[in-house]
């Protein structure tokens, strides 16, 4: 496991929120993208040592949509950065910890992605993070 | 606003939950202490560019008890590191950010703290902390 790569947070809107990292907290924004797999805009916010990661849905049935109706805007998700990600899911899976998903799938940045069960994590939806496009 | 110092996760027992960041993720454990003041035990564990923080409640009336109680195990705030944090909070409510106190108070570490209310952050509970002791 190396450093974290980043804190997703769910949020309504990023228009809305981005300014108050922004304006308020004086921080910048590295890139807004689309993840169409996902179904989310996300917001990359420079926090220095690591990056939030601002999470918007774009449909009603994407997850953060769901977190969202449920729970509120909030911290959704903090990621590992990995390298080899799937062996790295292949040895905590031997640990005894739950996946959400049996291979990586494509996250934002050109990152590959796989999430750790919260009920596994304490109650943390962990994310591995393995960035494969020169980043 | 400098670096995020720490990511603070709510757990109902830092025994039960420390060995799943040592063992399972492979990170190591930097410091185990109690902050009365704030009714909490406290585990720092080193996460390379940043700390994680298990916070495990020692009353039923600490915040901690409660956020668990109402949310169950999981992430309960990101600080980040600020100098001069008397200064920072002012800023921050000549910007129209509500802070749950009008001083800093005593945090983990040796820390001066001071929270951000979350509907001033769009869901998330923001803490200021300032290193006292030559951290």
């Amino acid at each position: 496991m190396n450093k974290v790569d980043h804190i997703g947070i769910a949020v309504k809107s990023i228009d809305e929120s981005v300014n108050y990292y922004i304006d308020t907290l004086g921080l910048t924004v590295i890139a807004i993208e689309e993840v169409a797999s996902q179904g989310v805009k996300v917001a990359f916010i420079d926090a220095h040592n690591v990056k939030i990661e601002l999470l918007e849905p774009m449909t009603e049935t994407s997850p953060i949509a769901k977190f969202i109706e449920k729970r509120g805007e909030g911290v959704h998700h903090v990621a590992f950065g990995v390298t080899d990600i799937r062996s790295r899911m292949k040895e905590l899976e031997e640990k005894g910890v739950q996946l959400l998903s049996d291979e990586p799938k494509p996250g934002a940045g050109g990152a590959e992605v796989a999430f750790l069960h919260p009920k596994s994590s304490y109650g943390v939806l962990y994310e591995l993070c393995e960035k494969t496009k020169g980043e």
